[in-house]
């Protein structure tokens, strides 16, 4: 069982082999980045997500109308630079795994809760709210039966708290300000200890739960994984991917914290069983579509399904978790978005809730 | 089995005695009420339902650089104001049950449409239009099997209709007028009659079908339970909750008519099976997460599930309605809200699609 | 085992005589089409799709404060003119099945992307991008083992290319520009061809992968439906319906491409099964709901389910598709439709995503 969470060893040039391109040529690139930075400016990004017919519609508007429409090969251009571009090097990589001490039995994680200037697009900062300065936040992993303590800095102008959306905990430390615990001001450190139960094996998550419709799609985000004891209780899979959704104005539309073309692709050999642990944590639904080959429920919320089912777009709703299964039987490049299309493509070219499935021999 | 679906005996002092919150003190009045008054404000509400990234853009951008920003101190002091004033007294409550008289065998309820000045949140009111007075309209109860009969009566200043949202009725009885029955214009009143279908036990709903996107969203909407005749043909539960979920203009972001802190808690003994009954009354889906346990789904629009399953965050579409039952085996008091995290809290504190589980020894 | 994709032998006449629609006179004409009109003018109808609360509150307001109110009885003749223009004839229909040519073993299909001038609604036209000149596209149907080819023709003024959403095809015959194959240039021919895997039946799509957010909501999709080599593998039933959703800025919120009242009844005798494929290509959830009888859902994205389970009320996310079957036991005309009612009715009547069952003896 191989994990592969974090960065590929994708490059740009490679992806571009693997990819069935024609006839990618020299692109003019004053002309992409402009025509998507207008699409990509955080400002434009968080309006969007709102405004989506709008947006479209003042887009189809403004072309025809209002500034001067691009040409076919203008248009296709853009396309193409886009996807040239990608996997695109950014600044900054979010939910890899969070090392922590074991002080007897309790493995240690710390937080620093803390500003970042953070790059989801090339060359598109924003100060972003950040759990150790990445979007999303590193990724806790651990097993059922591990008592866990995570040590919460504040590093942040103003207060917070963690909730560990899925863990079934003690009622105090379960992170609501005023209900559980007093929020976490500014420059306190705050400590959380809990067991991590029997049966509550899956993909959960832990954001902020204080001012938390800004505080979260700001980018206070991660994913918190917790491993079975016995590893035969859960579906078999070969490697696995996180993919945290969020619609914020940290990124706008974002996977992992980026935006199209900065997103990682999946990698898989064929044959090999690929697990995407899915969580939303934006203020929007995400039907993610992988092209190619269908995908198998088989946990809602870290429960497993009583029966798996299978489908190939897999609709998302905000605080949602499913585990999938691609049985990566189909060699190439496969698209992989959400099919809420605004959220994955403007004129300028593909944007946003977009990455690829990479099936080599 | 007992029954619990109106109000609890909880009060402010008992919930704060509860909730293991530390330090809350004298709390500015003028301070909390103002912030929230200007979340709150219908007009505002009402848009914020269709504008939440603009509207947190908005409030995130305003803070900082249109009006003066609240210091730390101060926002965490309008957020445990809200927590501090749950449950808040308001007056009038929806969803208690309906008294029937007996015609024979046939069970008689009497419905009155009528406007009605609304307190969805401490001091807020907004004219509802409601059944009987209340939002939402009372509940009206039935076991498979029954004859019932509703005598509907109009005050309201336009034509209505009522449809039984799940139940399977004759066709002239379904409730959509012109094709259907004619409208229930002002001043006259409408009798339905039709059996209770055996096979149509669960959790069903009903509400105008007359400018319903306006007349539903403004108030005219109830729950409509059908028992089963063999209680063991369903799972077995201790106690039960029905939450009504609406996004209009009247209340806004609401549970059951009302706006935290306004809302009602959920009550359970430890230990008990707590049977909740979502329904969907409003224009925007709504995942409700429950902290601390998880829920186990038994039943769609009614149907049982033929495998129940589990989760955390149940996503419910409009006319959806779902049963679930929570194993309350946690002691505490558990936040529940809807995840799309705009419609449950803002700079100022919890507010719209909130309450709590409260389970006590 | 009868099919019934297309245009029903349902008139107005006969429509009115089925719905038991008491006292249906003369309605001013002049009255109902202006308003209306005003709510299905194509940039307001692309509009009200991501403003719905705005839209609602302020027809609310519009109509107390700044234009005079209807009276009852306006307002309810508005609504019976739309009732009773039901089923509207307007220009084109689409869905309807394309037809083949065989070379050898190899169905060929031919699609031509052009601009079409659409009536979406009676009198209501608008510019949409189209295949062969209708909204929805011509149904393309095969069957499992078939080896398939489609050549696109490019009439318009952009580059475009086709996905075949759902469908297990070679990675070079995907249909996303840049990353499967170059963009098809206008006036250029592009030939897909692929062989139908076994266990891909089910109810699939096609649509634009270029500059979707657009070419797709303006009209470039279509239904894709692989039918099973073995009947007996998959639920029976006797007549079928596909209802392609959409609220793109072409007719705003439709089914099959047109707006109530010019949407197409389904048609059942009583004890009939009839199936029902749901697919949504627009932007937006949209939880359908049937009156009268329940749906028993079979097939996700094709793929049957493991248990088939009932509902009334179906969320279908986009780039979703669902099979359900009625068990068509209930007499009567019932209302079927959206229930986010503000797709559904305005003060005006019922537009958009409406239409009947009509269960017959």
């Amino acid at each position: 069982m191989k994990r592969h969470t974090g960065p590929t060893d994708m490059n740009r040039r490679r992806f571009m082999s693997i990819a069935g391109v024609v006839g990618v040529g020299a692109i003019g690139t004053a002309l992409a980045p402009d025509g998507i930075r207008i699409e990509r400016e955080p400002s434009s990004a968080a309006q969007s997500t709102e405004h989506e017919h709008e947006a479209d519609g003042a887009l189809a508007q403004t072309t025809s109308t209002e500034q001067e429409e691009p040409t076919v090969d203008e248009m296709d251009a853009m396309h193409e630079a886009g996807i040239a571009s990608f996997p695109a090097v950014t600044e900054g990589l979010g939910g890899q795994p969070l090392e922590y001490e074991l002080d007897g039995d309790v493995k240690v994680f710390r937080l620093s809760c803390e500003l970042t200037n953070w790059e989801f697009a090339p060359g598109e900062f924003v100060e972003a709210w950040t759990y150790n300065g990445v979007v999303p936040g590193p990724e806790i992993r651990v097993t059922e039966g591990d008592m866990v303590r995570i040590e919460v800095t504040n590093d942040l102008p103003q207060s917070t708290a963690v909730h560990w959306h899925g863990l079934v905990v003690p009622n105090d430390q379960d992170g609501v300000p005023f209900i559980t615990q007093p929020p976490i001001k500014p420059r306190q450190t705050y400590t959380y200890e809990f067991p991590i139960r029997d049966g509550n094996a899956g993909t959960h998550m832990y954001h902020s739960h204080h001012n938390s419709a800004f505080q979260v799609t700001m980018g206070m985000l991660g994913s918190f994984i917790v491993e079975p004891k016995d590893p035969a209780s859960r579906p078999a899979f070969d490697r696995e991917y996180t993919i945290v959704l969020n619609d914020g104005p940290i990124g706008g539309y974002s996977l992992n914290g980026k935006s199209f073309p900065a997103t990682q692709p999946l990698m898989a050999k064929r044959g090999e069983k690929v697990l995407i642990r899915y969580m939303n944590e934006g203020l929007m639904i995400h039907p993610m579509h992988l092209h190619g080959m269908p995908m198998t429920v088989t946990a809602a919320d870290g429960y497993l399904l009583p029966q798996p089912y299978m489908c190939d777009t897999l609709n998302i709703a905000p605080g949602q978790r499913f585990e999938a299964i691609v049985d990566a039987t189909e060699l190439g490049t496969w698209a992989f978005h959400c099919h809420i299309l605004s959220h994955a493509e403007t004129e300028h070219g593909m944007f946003g809730m977009v990455t690829v499935l990479i099936v080599e021999e």
